[in-house]
């Protein structure tokens, strides 16, 4: 089956820098883009929609979250951080059943494909259900059950959570054409002991897989880390061998310079999540000093609670702004250098070579925005009108690998309203 | 012709305070709210309406703007600031006719509304356009053409834009049942001189005006005013007699600690604009510290050129959280403070006594959001959802005076395709 969006700008990537074609057409031969251009192609498709007044863009890539927290939306949001997390959090999250955790994974889905994200890096527990539900939504995820270990004697063997993360990443890895990746995950180094970890990625390095793991989100964590181990948590990991695998840092608030240079040659890639560090007080990630070295940015939500949604597009322009303020530099972040970290950063983060740009050859993962609202008029520049002046709402299409997810509002492949009922049940079932 | 709206969520303002009514009902004796509680009321109505599923909340006031500014929306933002300002933004603006900024304020007034504002203060040029507009869209507005003077030997007498803000005050404050205000305003400190801001002032005062005015954006403009006067610019204007009215200080990035003094013992009323302010590189303005000291803090988008939309549920969102950024107080900003600023101290600031609160005896400017919406769900904290999780786009309904202005994406009092129309007419007409 070949389709030919017709009609509509793009923001294609040429020779890795985007170009924005006015007017244009894109074919997609089953799941991959096999045209991009300003003439009509004299190749014939089977089908072609008008998108005229669209502006087509890859899809964005959420390479951090804790998806089924969405169920634990605003709740004491006005409390100290340790209340907010010991006397709420933990205890309602502690509640969770695996079909809640389900539940709360597809109301997600539900958010994040309706605000244009195509591919989506997910770490929590009980994930074979969030691996079903990306089936069925026909997202890309890259999912993960971290490792914790609260125990400094627990044996590696004895961890069943890194049982849990070997068999999902033997069952699932490279599943439904490769949409569904199972990352290996270490949730941080305040909830793990040394000997686990390094056991833990030596197996991740010799299964070929990938790392995601929590770094320095606060400078209270770093530098508990210095006072316990006379170094800090990426020099930590470092030398026990996490970062030989290709590792996704989220956060990174907290690091030093060197930290930096470790990252840099270790090729860790770094999540930024504006929201989450602004809110919970975390401070400001050095985010231009690490895209001045060349680490991988990328772009994360973190999980509702902490944010509350997890509308890229809204992390996309605090990124933008918020390195502005306190550099005292208008120019210092570029509309082109954010919608990259949404894109094809995430892409390379996730270890995904086909997707992250809308190029002939890659896969059609595609958002469409609809440029026919009055915030988005005049369009001088689509760059400047995706980072500073579009909201989530904008997109009117996602698809992944050719197909159409969610289109003007209704979802194509997941059942919107059955989701919302199965979430009042689970609320109930969780709050009484 | 009384009206009930039936079945909502409301918050109400009780004593000062929000107060959460769920499933509630709100009615209305024409412009003005005559009932608000969980009861359904004992008295006939002529209309009722269910609003089933949806939120009211108090209509958003946008306190600094300049909304013909939309016409430059995204250009040049990759440029420095001297060039983005001097080379696209002052050429292009200087085309704009008495036309196109009407049409200008049109497409602004169209995402405003949409986005939940019912009452708005705004500083441009050809001000009549403006009120033409307000009056036809049923908007609230305090409108203002500012006092700029570029040559120190000029008389008060002879500035062609006092004459044009003293006779748009005469013959248009307080008309269309007082939901047009005009404001008297001084551009800013670098943009005038003393004589003509003294007698102005005077004006302002005499004829029982409130004043609004840009004040110490940057540290620039505030460290040059130092060295020409040897004081800052709200000492400047305090020693000038322009706080001698009730006046609304935009920006307030560079103040110190004397001038938010005076600005406290002068009842200065603070635009806090944190999109404009992080875009731009200006800074992050003492709201805190403002908020401590009782000072009146509201809040505004400025304009599209340095934003780039008019959203206020966006500036609401930035402020909630980018303090706490750099304090690393993650509850600093409380939600109900933040829903506050955009409502009921925007009203303050304005001189309006009977908007910015839903409580019986205050008139009908309400907003209604649909609930139902994924990143909407779970609803434990109305205020948490306002202001962390919720979109401009959630905005299902906008009434003004009783009168509704747009609902479920329709514009009940402006031609929407007539004003696209106009707009690309003009677009045409400034830039070819």
């Amino acid at each position: 089956m070949r389709t030919l969006l017709k009609n509509c700008d793009i923001l294609a990537t040429v020779n890795g820098d985007f170009r924005w074609i006015q007017n244009g057409f894109l074919g997609i031969d089953g799941s991959v883009i096999d045209y991009i251009g300003e003439e009509k192609p004299a190749a014939a498709y089977d089908n072609e929609k008008d998108m005229a007044g669209k502006l087509l863009a890859p899809g964005l890539i959420n390479c951090h979250g804790h998806t089924p927290m969405v169920l634990l939306r605003g709740i004491g949001s006005d409390l100290p951080l340790h209340e907010w997390l010991f006397e709420k959090m933990i205890p309602v999250e502690d509640r969770f059943s695996a079909e809640d955790i389900r539940v709360g994974n597809l109301l997600a889905l539900l958010e994040m494909i309706a605000s244009g994200t195509t591919s989506y890096s997910d770490m929590y527990f009980e994930t074979q259900t969030a691996v079903e539900n990306a089936v069925a939504a026909g997202i890309r995820a890259n999912l993960c059950r971290p490792l914790q270990s609260f125990d400094a004697n627990e044996k590696y063997a004895d961890n069943f959570r890194v049982k849990q993360s070997i068999e999902l990443f033997r069952n699932y890895h490279g599943t439904a054409d490769g949409r569904i990746r199972i990352d290996f995950a270490i949730h941080a180094e305040y909830t793990s002991f040394p000997d686990i970890v390094e056991a833990y990625s030596a197996d991740c390095k010799a299964l070929g897989g990938r790392m995601h793991l929590h770094l320095s989100e606060t400078s209270r964590e770093h530098d508990e880390c210095i006072r316990k181990y006379g170094k800090t948590p990426a020099k930590w990991f470092s030398d026990l061998g996490t970062f030989d695998s290709p590792t996704a840092a989220a956060h990174c608030v907290a690091v030093s310079e060197d930290d930096m240079d470790i990252m840099k040659s270790k090729n860790v890639s770094v999540i930024h999540n504006p929201t989450s560090n602004l809110k919970l007080g975390s401070g400001f990630a050095p985010i231009p000093k690490m895209l001045d070295m060349g680490i991988n940015v990328t772009l994360g939500t973190d999980g509702a609670a902490s944010n509350n949604n997890l509308n890229m597009m809204e992390e996309m322009h605090l990124a933008s702004i918020m390195h502005n303020g306190y550099t005292h530099d208008p120019i210092l972040m570029k509309p082109a250098q954010i919608l990259k970290m949404a894109t094809a950063n995430g892409a390379r983060l996730q270890g995904r070579e086909d997707v992250g740009s809308l190029e002939p050859g890659m896969k059609a993962d595609i958002i469409a925005f609809d440029l026919d609202r009055p915030h988005l008029i005049p369009n001088f520049d689509p760059l400047a009108l995706l980072t500073y002046a579009a909201q989530g709402s904008d997109v009117c299409m996602t698809m992944v690998d050719g197909k159409i997810l969610y289109e003007n509002g209704e979802f194509l492949t997941l059942d919107e309203e059955k989701v919302r009922y199965e979430v009042k049940a689970a609320l109930k079932r969780i709050y009484g």
